[in-house]
């Protein structure tokens, strides 16, 4: 079988990392400093200057390749999709920020009209999300509860209830904005790279929970104070199960009409989405017939069912943001910045890649800060994109921010004139639909036995995330879902699995020695394999595993051997020829406490220039002196997956070679990193015990130069070994 | 020279992984599942019991081994300095706590009596360590203001402010011994490794300057109260600038000359370290001296000078702690307990090395667990250690806790009967003495510059810990601190210096191509290197690397050939030979859109197989049929520094290298790790385009592959190319 597949033959001589070096020669390549990368970042030329301002305003980049024949009608039928389902959702979010349902439809227009000039996305349906919503609606009703007095804040003064809650909603939204813009224009749009996928299933899912918890109240028309904080979800849900005999069978009644009808018809959709052009509306159709029954049968009086009630008629005038809000609010701003950010950028990166354009995650953030920052400033609501509404924004036929500018018209419609429609809409409605629209979020718990039988640490992190977010509250579970995730990426390589490698015969390869039957491990040498980085956290259990794996502890052995050299040199300074065995021991025990006192002394390298004869630590010696066995000369290791080193790792590993050094042992390391090598250079790793002559290519390199200078060892230690301690004195 | 060397020389068959499992048998070895752990932890002989006995009692151990004729006077003369020490820092630290300063002694007293028993390190001083009784002032000074109502606790009523302030510090102190007994039974002692050198530098640090600052109110004899929060250094800071002006002068000269005598004497002890028996002990000495003369001069009356006063004369009898102060204080319990085992465990570490014993970290939890609780319930306050105290017993020819008990009975006998001398103590000399000794930890400053040569980030997490625990003070800080440290480690992994590797010529090693000028890269073949593991933060950045490296985005190509692919079939459809090179642009222009419609079905593999001939895709096609050239038959992703795969990343990987294998690039991966080849097994990497026969165990191995593979294709293409799309239309 062997014969019939190609060789693998190679001759070369063996190489050290210093020997290669001679033979080929490196090119010098010179490395930008820091000093360079700022220089470069700020030379400004006229193509630069250009490029910057494409890129500030990438509608130019689209407008000018706009086909207006071809993409306009998708455009158009798109926004009119899309801008009814924002109307909805618009009315439905505005619930979960506690907020008059009308504001909602400004988050539906304001946010959307900056972003149509400096959004990259070019399918992203932007507007309010319930997450976002929610995370708002936290801060509202912290600041103004509705049971109880205000926060005290000047600008609350002579403000309707309602006026507070929209003034605190459209502070936190601006302040957002702020903290989205500077992340903009400090271009750290990578951090959003953190929130990785396990997380955001995690958040989402937690999200979902605490948006149905929300609802449960409009559902069975209750009337539940909002809370928030650490475990209120609990306190809400007593609170909701202590009426539970006030439900108002009406909008129960409804409610689950509603949820029936929406589910099956979205089955239906998904089912034959091939073959509807767009889909059956059926949210739009629901609100609508709702409106009508509500209107007509009179829900409002008769069966007091509560509704929508008087929508704020055209816009209001631009206001400025309350600096009391940001100094009470900042904390959990900016976790909605973030929040709202991640979810915008990863929708509308989806669709990029679909539709092959690139999207700039900091042009993204520049994007939402500035369309919330404006939006804020016409009291609308934190904004950022829903999955669902961007879906019906690309199926329908969307092609660019066109359909973006038609839904926000719609949204402008529906407030200017024909909001007085949606006056009778139960509320109950509304919240039938949201909750019908959490599906999605909520079947992600179905992910925790996938993450189990796959990752462990992943599911704890989905797991804590989502337990954290339910009852800490999103922004503390966001915190400590982060903090949990970043610890695995610690946790993984904390406790690497070393290995002890041995050669697998007649070939140039190194396998763990216990996985194989058939395999050479040359006496006197160790592979030891290290299978991660090296720092801070697992240095310690790095050395525990090197002196586990080659069987004693190289600083016991050294101090053992400096207290036998020190009694061997009062020994000879004795210079008695006819000492006997007893006499020798007599003197060595009153010696005995000396070796305790310096310990110091005992860590330096064994100094035996003094001696007239070269001592065989191996040999046997008076019972006295108790100098433990090495029967190791050479130590490897393998580097190859040590992709970085600390200055605590760099420490650990500087004392636990000298350890080994200074007991004998030709330490070797093989295949390490060309910048790890650099770094180690420019760190002063090396000294008179450590030397670059340790490195090697590979690992045959290194076994192959070990056995090459052993061979004559082992002669020599033959006749060494005829040489007995007891003899030279 | 090349001559002289030994020669490497190999010749085996070329392996692939399945090649090589075939011709090596491996070893099935039975790994133990997380229920074999859990039922091998709960297995229970008698010898465990015994070992776990002994363990919990490490006094059986040393006590057995004890050589009283020995190690007694040793521990004797240690005891005696060491109380000294500990008398003076007890009286000291209880100012940082805001205690009177009696409680000091009690700290020095009942912690260490749990501790003989339990604690596993024989050197250690347990008693007030600095920054600790710092971190529990901040909380009694949050719970009963100096100049405000304290806290609304009922367990308050009747009490005193200075029995308020007892009863806060003592009830933080027995929540944090019993979350430090939590997580030593719990074994969770390995946490402290989290707390890098770095980080406990940049801490310390901080601490020291918050010491500083809260003791210039004594050396000065001003009247600041104790703030606490984020930004109540800058307050206090503020506050005592105010006041300058009434400084006292008496105060103010007296700490100078005791800070100028003691730093001489200090000094001078460090410099003749070799030759005195014990240093010197100049803080006992200033003591008593500064005790005579405020008696002698009455400082107190004449002068106005803040004296020590009143001591509680004997002990009190135990009292439970408030289950309301535990509320109000368990954010800041945590990393006080955390900190005071670090600190423990950090200074017995290095004294076990030292002389050779092992500590154990659980059980040092445990240790000082119970010591905190014991002393807490006697209202003694946070224990742990004192380097310079802990020096101080070990220099002094400590060997056990035999030390430590008979240091405890002379802070007995002060408290019992020798207190009142004490009392005439001006407190700006216990203040002057505190800020001698942060020498040490303000000098650390200068490892700044030291981190920013040698090593970026961990410049930053020392800066950022330092900067924050003193801003927003040490509890937050290092939260802080904590988060940034474990970042720096996702940081320096999220953006590798991936590289492509070149062929050294006439050997089997691989080398970055542009860091050697004679350096081969076979046409066709990218071998792409991974420097670090692959997770959810660098897989995007990954791939964006790969798509540089390789020069061309395999799913647009993919996309490209997918459309041209309907095309060509459409055209094969319309079966007419004729068609001519106008014709062929009509038809197509008709079809442009559809393309761009189903972007689900572009992403899939090209079908070729109803085609009745094969296509080169690198060959001419018509004008409006645009195909981008692919050069590469082979992608070899060098994994050996993959030292661990997440989810996030297995999933990203399986996506992008579907994409290469999609446009005919075969994918290679070498020097796998064996558990990542098993997770990627159990995580169903592998399908009908992702074999297992991608992975070889070396990258020669690999190239060698390809080049047999593609020297017969080579010629193949060399035919194929004649074959032209035209020709076969």
């Amino acid at each position: 079988m062997a014969t019939l597949r190609r060789q693998y033959t190679v001759a070369r001589p063996v190489y050290s990392e210093d020997s290669f070096g001679e033979d080929h020669e490196k090119v010098s390549r010179q490395r930008k400093t820091l000093l360079d990368h700022v220089k470069e970042y700020l030379t400004c030329d006229s193509k630069r200057a250009k490029n910057a301002v494409l890129s500030l305003l990438p509608i130019i980049g689209w407008m000018r390749i706009y086909r207006i024949k071809e993409w306009l009608p998708g455009d158009v039928v798109s926004g009119i999709s899309t801008g009814m389902v924002a109307i909805m959702q618009g009315l439905a979010f505005a619930l979960l920020a506690s907020l008059p349902p009308s504001y909602g439809l400004f988050t539906a227009f304001f946010p959307v009209l900056t972003y149509f000039f400096l959004g990259t996305s070019r399918h992203l349906s932007v507007g309010a999300f319930p997450v976002l919503s929610l995370m708002v609606g936290a801060v509202v009703t912290r600041l103004v509860p509705p049971d109880g007095p205000a926060a005290n804040i000047t600008a609350f003064e002579g403000l309707t209830p309602d006026q507070q809650k929209v003034m605190v909603a459209s502070s936190v939204t601006f302040l957002m904005g702020i903290f989205q813009l500077a992340m903009g224009v400090l271009q750290v749009g990578f951090i959003v790279v953190y929130l990785s996928d396990t997380l955001v299933s995690g958040f989402t899912t937690a999200a979902a929970v605490h948006i149905l918890v929300s609802q449960l109240k409009f559902v069975l028309g209750l009337d539940v104070p909002g809370l928030n904080g650490p475990l209120a979800i609990i306190s809400t849900l007593e609170k909701v199960f202590v009426q539970i005999t006030s439900t108002n069978i009406c909008d129960l009644v409804m409610s689950i009409v509603i949820m029936v009808v929406v589910f099956i018809v979205k089955e239906l959709n998904e089912m034959y989405k091939a073959k509807l052009p767009v889909p059956i509306p059926i949210e739009a159709i629901t609100t609508v017939i709702a409106c009508g029954v509500s209107y007509g049968f009179n829900f409002n009086e008769r069966y007091g069912v509560d509704i929508v009630g008087k929508m704020v008629s055209g816009y209001e005038p631009p206001s400025a943001p309350s600096m009391e809000v940001f100094q009470q609010s900042a904390v959990e701003a900016f976790p909605i910045a973030i929040v709202g950010f991640a979810v915008g950028f990863s929708v509308a990166k989806v669709y990029a890649i679909k539709h092959d354009y690139t999207i700039d995650g900091n042009q993204e953030l520049i994007a939402f800060g500035v369309s919330n920052i404006f939006g804020a400033s016409f009291k609308s609501f934190a904004a950022s994109t829903a999955l669902s509404r961007t879906a019906v924004q690309e199926s329908s036929g969307g092609k660019t921010q066109i359909a973006g500018i038609i839904s926000a018209m719609m949204a402008m419609i529906v407030t200017v004139a024909l909001g007085f429609l949606l006056e009778p809409l139960p509320r109950s409605v509304l919240g039938a639909l949201v909750i019908i629209n959490l599906k999605g979020m909520l079947m992600q718990f179905r992910e925790i036995p996938y993450f189990w039988r796959k990752d462990k640490p992943e599911c704890v992190v989905w797991v804590v995330t989502c337990v954290a977010s339910i009852l800490l509250g999103l922004d503390l579970g966001l915190a400590v879902g982060l903090g949990v995730e970043l610890l695995t990426v610690v946790f993984r390589t904390q406790f690497p699995r070393c290995s002890v490698l041995a050669n697998i015969p007649g070939t140039d390869l190194y396998r763990d020695r216990k996985d194989y039957l058939n395999i050479h491990e040359p006496a006197g040498v160790k592979i030891f394999r290290i299978p991660s980085p090296i720092f801070f956290a697992n240095i310690e259990f790095f050395k525990d595993k090197l002196v586990e794996a080659v069987g004693f502890n190289p600083l016991r052995v050294l101090r053992k051997r400096n207290k036998a050299l020190r009694k061997i040199k009062k020994l000879l300074q004795t210079k008695n020829p006819d000492i006997t065995e007893k006499g020798l021991e007599d003197v060595l025990s009153q010696m005995g406490d000396e070796g305790y006192m310096n310990t110091e002394e005992l860590d330096l390298p064994t100094d035996v220039k003094d001696l007239p004869f070269r001592i065989d630590w191996n040999a046997k010696f008076p019972a006295n002196i108790s100098v433990p066995r090495v029967d190791l000369h050479s130590l490897i290791l393998d580097f190859s997956a040590v992709s970085f080193l600390d200055i605590s790792a760099l420490k650990g590993l500087k004392t636990a070679l000298k350890e080994f050094i200074r007991v004998d042992v030709d330490v070797y390391i093989v295949s390490c990193d060309v910048y790890i090598l650099e770094k180690l250079h420019s760190c002063m790793f090396f000294d008179d015990e450590l030397l670059t002559s340790m490195f090697f290519p590979t690992l045959h390199d290194a076994m192959l130069h070990v056995l090459e200078k052993h061979e004559d060892n082992g002669k020599d230690r033959v006749v060494r070994t005829t040489i007995h301690i007891y003899h030279s004195l």
